[in-house]
């Protein structure tokens, strides 16, 4: 808060002073956005038009910068030692490129924000920070709170088929923390078989921690078991119910191959990445692996980073009990690394009907994008194969008459769009140079912008 | 939010089923405590006795239990699979004891919640989340937020002498998760030096993640620099500015001691853990030996959970230039595992004044209960030599004619005090089994609790 005092120069003078002062000693970075004209108003409680001054005077002198539609944001200062700049907000990526063309960006990251329910979080916020809770402050269970847990435990199982006791579930900042962790109950010298192409980051994370990689190659049913069987691996990371990226479906057959390969030995185990099962656009969800496990052979993994916001770092894990009580005899010191405050939050969105409302309303949107997108790429069949395309929040396209894809992306990018070549995706990248095929996301997209962009790509894509 | 109808039943019949469903279903696990008549009266815009018919039935019923001064908890039912009970509130920790004694427990873990500054704490998450703020649901920095860095930068420089840059600071969700990334940046193999006696929970996860541990005895001025070189260790991680739970502070020769240690070769660090260094009650802040530092040898840890409070898991590290080329590299790719409205949230209650206002009241108040707990300890100073006593939230205290530690908690206990052995902070504790030195943490009891506490312990160990 700025303090602002009577008997000194005008209040104006006074906010712009301690702004500039803020931004000399480096307290405000480069990049910070400042709070609005409108909003510094109400919390110093003086007029508008003194804080619209204040930032005048700022703007003129050169310490801040005014985006119009987006704010005011700091400039860097000589003092400042910070050189990273953030990228603020621009989750609709339209810009003009360096052709002066539109640039459309089919990323297969991020999720549509526009829709998210702020409203609704800001209320159970300020509903979890009422005065009666303040145990909250405390350090909570070392899984997480016990209400949340109960509660992801009751979603997991009517919406994905899960079966498990709220006890198996440790709630953690992330996918990425929650390797962490699997990493200190599966023991150091393990060997992870992933299917290729994978999600990277998994991958990456494995990597890091000193474990081996065993990149198995997959049909149409996902991956391999011969090839699984092959290798050195004793656990497998697969995505059954929407395999990232190939949207591959794995049928029960191959997921009970699966099952039957960890259950031949003690060490072996499956772990399920189930990071996008909320959004399915055709016939039923498709019921995760872990329900079928009969011998805690399945570590089940998920996060609401998609379904709700990235930002949320809030994931979870279904740990089979076998490795629950490894967790509990060796890793129960850890405390839980989501605040008790985040949690409460979360259980008061899952357990008030609000993720319900969000997800239908998020599995409409994105439906509605998605069905804009296929309609457009019709055109665009007779010289194209779509895959992928009954969940998520992505297709594929692969050209039928084997175009490499560096040609595809690089058509499209002339046009001022950017598509994603799947090659990137393989973990030894340089087997599967000759990919045809590339990635079109379309979560962080308007309608609007996914029709403009698949026609553009038909025109990009057509022969001379 | 319970839905209600108008053209149901009553009003507060519409509550407790609603209430009575959620509890047979399990989503309400048991020990969860609930909203508050009030509260719930003013989210569900009844009245006040309409919220209470409701729960005085749930009560009536068994399905809730009314705690006097409490709140209402959610009791076990027979749907429930959760058997784990999580303890509500009481960081009052008085209570009557088995032969009906008052319990006073001179824990020397947790800290005054009762000081919190709630209001400040709302108000500021209420600041963050005005509809500006969207972008703050995007994945953000994964060394966390910029402005957040540099105001911790500033904090470090000006509070503790720390030299760096904000790009040096990495943000994470508390500080063991911020050992998984420093393990992942020093690699595997590696031998800690660690200080004995030292804090436990830092040694339990090195030895999860498979570091050996070599415990490295002390003297007035901390680790003994013979002692580490005898040792195989290249990395020593130690509490210089406040010793846990010894409260020796480290003179300014044997910190260049160590630094000249590490020198020596190039794969050797310093883990300086910071961890309470706000509260010290004579003569000027220590500050830390990271200002020291010219070779880029100290990895700094510091954290909110003392100053703040535990269930704000957020904590960081400084790293040296040398080991964040390794993390920039090889680690760039973990997001952040803090929320980035949390950051906000911490960034405004930085930067305008409430952390400088909170810790400057919470010196006092803890000074307060540190001079009552001293001056009331007095007439145990023939028999008794106090240490640690200048700067922390515990004191330690040796018999001078050697009286086992068992023997003082055994008698403590008689009167209803709990007091702690030093002998559980070593790390071979079969090593020094022979301690006389018992641990007093004040932080959570009352003026009043700590100096009856005192009085009785001056009771159970005077001589029969």
């Amino acid at each position: 808060m700025i303090p602002l005092r009577s008997d000194g120069p005008s209040l104006y003078e006074q906010i712009y002073e301690y702004v500039k002062k803020e931004i000399r000693r480096g307290s405000l970075a480069e990049g910070t956005r400042l709070p609005s004209t409108r909003v510094l108003a109400e919390n110093l409680k003086v007029s508008r038009s003194t804080t619209q001054m204040a930032y005048d005077q700022l703007v003129a002198e050169g310490y801040v910068n005014a985006v119009p539609h987006r704010g005011y944001f700091v400039l860097g200062v000589e003092e400042m030692v910070e050189v990273e700049v953030e990228l603020p907000g621009g989750f609709i990526r339209e810009e003009e490129g360096e052709q002066g063309k539109t640039i459309i960006d089919f990323s297969p990251r991020g999720i549509d924000l526009t829709h998210f329910p702020y409203n609704a979080w800001r209320k159970v916020t300020k509903n979890t920070l009422v005065e009666d809770n303040k145990e909250m402050f405390l350090t909570g269970s070392p899984q997480g709170e016990p209400a949340l847990r109960e509660a992801i435990r009751g979603y997991l199982h009517s919406a994905r088929g899960v079966n498990c006791r709220a006890q198996q579930i440790i709630i953690g900042a992330g996918n990425e923390y929650l390797l962490m962790l699997l990493y200190q109950i599966l023991g150091p010298g393990r060997t992870i078989a992933m299917e290729n192409p994978t999600y990277k980051q998994a991958c990456r994370v494995f990597e890091s921690l000193g474990y081996e990689i065993a990149p198995v190659d997959m049909d149409g049913s996902g991956m391999e078991v011969n090839a699984l069987k092959a290798s050195q691996a004793d656990i497998a990371y697969v995505m059954p119910s929407h395999q990232y990226p190939t949207g591959i479906v794995m049928p029960v057959a191959r997921r009970q191959e699966l099952l039957r390969w960890a259950g031949k030995k003690a060490e072996r185990y499956l772990i399920e990445d189930d990071y996008d099962s909320e959004f399915r656009y055709k016939g039923k969800p498709i019921p995760a692996l872990q329900g079928l496990d009969k011998g805690g052979k399945v570590i089940y993994m998920g996060t609401f980073s998609k379904s709700i916001a990235p930002a949320i770092r809030v994931g979870y894990i279904v740990l089979p009990q076998p490795l629950l009580r490894i967790y509990r005899q060796r890793l129960g010191f850890y405390a839980s690394t989501v605040s008790r405050i985040d949690q409460r939050i979360l259980y008061q969105f899952l357990t008030e009907g609000y993720y319900e409302r969000h997800l239908n309303r998020m599995r409409a949107i994105y439906r509605g994008k998605h069905d804009a997108l296929l309609g457009q790429l019709r055109q665009l069949e007779q010289d194209f194969e779509i895959s992928g395309e009954n969940a998520g929040l992505h297709i594929l396209l692969t050209s039928k008459k084997g175009k490499p894809e560096d040609w595809l992306i690089r058509r499209a990018e002339e046009k001022g769009v950017k598509v994603y070549g799947l090659s990137s995706y393989f973990i030894y990248s340089h087997r599967r140079c000759r990919s045809s095929t590339v990635l079109l996301g379309y979560a962080r997209l308007s309608e609007e912008q996914i029709k403009r962009g698949a026609e553009l790509l038909w025109e990009a894509w057509r022969e001379d």
